[in-house]
């Protein structure tokens, strides 16, 4: 796992207001060992095709797939060590359309992108990001997709004196 | 944790076809510790909210509260056991608007409900289904929703003899 490059440079910690639509961020990478799917789906999933390696009889998929639920914990690190890190998040709001668009095997690179959709800011505190995101394998086939939303605080002027 | 309960009964594993829209089921129940908050997010999603207990600062919460992430996770494991479990699973295909209505603190005991909104079959294989699910903590406030969008296998003819 690396930290990923911001383009275009950010300031030091971002708040709503300096966020701009369209600015992109190339995610850092992280692979799952068999240990890892079968370990996570086991306290979290425990569905055959997520724990049984010896499962090869399963109609799609030779092997062990990833918990699409760790799918997305992976790319929630990514997004905090590239993205979240770097703004004053509030908290997050909601995940819409969260689509695993194909398995995640074992010792697979995964890598993405997010990029800013929009910037809500109807709020006196905080302001509402929609970020996209995509986690790709290695070979830039994209694994999952969704929308993030993150309510990012505002930021306050100062006291007057 | 304990097994939820089916309501109306189902047989022993179900297929696409014998899913109806407005089936419910109970879930289990699941706590999560300040140790499970803070392991699961200095793994999947380190930012200070999640993993810092002396961040009594915070604006909002006091104390850690639960990546949305693992707020998913105790979901998805709740329902694997008394949904999942008896279904004839191909696979998930995406989480539709989750949306994260309440922080989940240490030591709340969540259970929650999930309700068949529609199943399409129009794939010889498999059919879509679409689980309504809610988590809420001990008193009934709800903490997440979502719809999940499933996979579940056809029921296949008896072969000709």
């Amino acid at each position: 796992m690396t930290a990923g490059q911001i383009d275009p440079p950010a300031p030091a910690r971002a708040y709503a207001e300096d966020l701009a639509p369209g600015t992109a961020y190339r995610l850092g990478r992280h692979t799952l060992t068999e240990d890892d799917i079968v370990g996570f789906a086991a306290a979290w999933d425990p569905q055959p095709f997520h724990v049984d390696p010896a499962q090869r009889a399963h109609p799609r998929f030779a092997g062990v797939i990833a918990s699409g639920i760790q799918s997305l914990a992976v790319l929630q690190r990514l997004c905090v060590e590239s993205v979240y890190a770097h703004w004053h998040v509030v908290a997050g709001r909601a995940l819409t359309e969260a689509v695993f668009l194909r398995p995640v095997r074992a010792d697979t690179e995964l890598t993405g992108v997010a990029r800013v959709e929009s910037v809500t800011l109807d709020r006196p505190a905080m302001g509402l990001v929609r970020l996209a995101c995509t986690l790709t394998s290695r070979s830039g086939e994209p694994v999952l997709t969704l929308v993030a939303e993150t309510y990012v605080a505002r930021r306050v002027p100062a006291p007057p004196h």
